[in-house]
């Protein structure tokens, strides 16, 4: 165990089991890997707490270590991966009771799971949208009990699992009117019959007295809006995340929507959004430079919530237009 | 790629890098994993994109076959692991800022965390116990809003943190009397001086007109206050978590903790606790064998909340006790 060098030994066991020992030099650090297939019926090799058992007795017969981390078993090959990962890549292991809900449409793979924890979960292209759980999400993205809808025109874009267009109907001062365009007919589907807590049932009509929901694509609306000289009071950027590179068709795609939005604001107007997780702090810094260097006048704020379903904080931002910008005619 | 038996091949390259690619037969899983050592300064080898692009170019170069995936790097040997478990074994990577503090006393590991996500965080023997961000825990356990404390005779036992006797003594219906009674001197310094805001500062004084925390065993008051003669309207279990394996001392540390605790309050008075995560369904079961074997008259409820720090719904009990046992007396 001493020496050098670095070295790795190799050692393999009945039903394809291999266990493999690295040493490290200089760092010291000792890893010990177990690997076998388990099928569905079959009992597992070793439990947590044999597991946990064994690298005690390996780091006293090593004279008394005092750091050692035993981890639970990483499954894979499953139907279905249990694990998805946080806005900065950390590993969460999610509990699925059954995939109720699986299309790739043309813009993303749309995922419905049923878990003991969060309720039913939208899951778009492996990120987790909005689960049973998650009404701090809608609350939030709306400033609940901080900004009055009374009178407002509204405008959504996306926000195809219906649940920010059913809390802001839900408002006691009721909005004017809630439009909703979000262009993935798929995700419209699964939550309406899979999800129907979220936006209690408001979903099996297209069109109520004061809300109505476009399939179509969202940019296209804002053009079409634009060129129409129709305003809206708020609108709600509740599409893609951010991404936390610059650069790329998302990105395009995320200043696009956000310019031909401010730009059918009123002065006054809000534009309120999601952002990405808190830990991702490089997807913040560039929304705020994107904000900066739209050549309108504006003013943002940001809030904070912990979301059940994404196991971490999310940052939403509220700009307010200030003024007209130069360039917006254009 | 193909034939009757499973099979291992292991590369290494530079920098003590090693790729492990497994085939097991019959299941047609392919497993690659890729190790290397990383010093703090240094770059990582692959960005988790690059391991995602590399996972679909095998699968496409493999015929397109259907699933794969790709997971975030396991990290290994850092100063403190980042990864705790759930109450079913599932694998979660906290974002820790510091280890602010770190005391292995005669009963506990006991660590205090920064967090970007949920405050402070208080972690005992790497599990989460309470952080800043958890004040639905409290509620929950105590059933506020729905339990009247009002000139109420209290006791908790454990509750270290301070969180509980804190939102008890905010209920605008006062309790008569709150004590606590904690065995560990290092979860009430460490939380005192960390985590201020769950206790509210109350315990900077260890004694108040309507509150006493005593540091000391809660076995030894329960059998003292029952040699006494001295009944509590509600006690609060809010020590070890519920074991998920039957026997040992926890175990019998457990029913112990429950016998006696009923037999210390009148008919009517009530016994809550949290008992484990939604998903540890042999530790509920068990624990529910547990009440109804103990030989006192008593029914139960349960609530349960999703806690942030936990990152898991957790299940709490309230239990009545309904007429007085035959064994109490004993």
């Amino acid at each position: 165990m001493t020496g050098d060098v670095s070295y790795t030994a190799f050692y393999s066991g009945g039903k394809d089991t291999t266990l493999t020992v690295r040493h490290y030099f200089p760092e010291g650090l000792i890893t010990l890997s177990l690997e076998y297939p388990k099928g569905c019926g079959s009992t597992v090799l070793a439990e947590y707490s044999e597991i946990e058992a064994l690298e005690e007795a390996i780091r006293k017969e090593l004279g008394g270590r005092k750091r050692g981390d035993a981890l639970p078993a990483i499954k894979r090959g499953l139907d279905k991966s249990p694990y998805l990962r946080t806005s900065d890549e950390r590993i969460l292991e999610y509990k699925f009771n059954k995939l109720l809900f699986s299309e790739q449409t043309a813009w993303q793979l749309v995922e419905i799971y049923s878990t003991p924890d969060f309720g039913n979960m939208l899951v778009l292209d492996g990120y987790v949208n909005l689960a049973e759980s998650d009404q701090v999400y809608s609350h939030n993205l709306m400033c609940k009990g901080a900004i009055n809808y009374k009178e407002k025109d509204v405008l959504i874009l996306g926000g195809g699992d219906g649940a920010l267009l059913w809390e802001l109907l839900q408002e006691a001062d009721k909005p004017k009117f809630v439009t909703m365009v979000d262009i993935d007919e798929a995700v419209i589907r699964g939550c309406k019959d899979l999800m129907p807590s979220v936006s209690g049932g408001i979903m099996e009509n297209l069109k109520g007295k004061n809300y109505e929901i476009i399939v179509d694509d969202a940019f296209k609306w804002l053009n079409t809006y634009k060129a129409e000289g129709r305003k809206f009071d708020v609108i709600f950027g509740d599409l893609t995340d951010i991404p936390v590179h610059e650069g790329g068709e998302t990105w395009d795609f995320v200043r696009a929507i956000l310019f031909q939005s401010l730009s059918i604001l009123p002065v006054g107007g809000r534009y309120l959004t999601h952002c990405n997780g808190m830990n991702a702090t490089n997807s913040l810094a560039l929304f705020e430079n994107l904000l900066n260097s739209l050549g309108i006048p504006l003013e943002f704020t940001t809030t904070k919530a912990f979301v059940p379903s994404f196991m971490e904080t999310w940052v939403f931002y509220q700009v307010t237009k200030t003024a007209e910008g130069a360039e917006e005619g254009k």
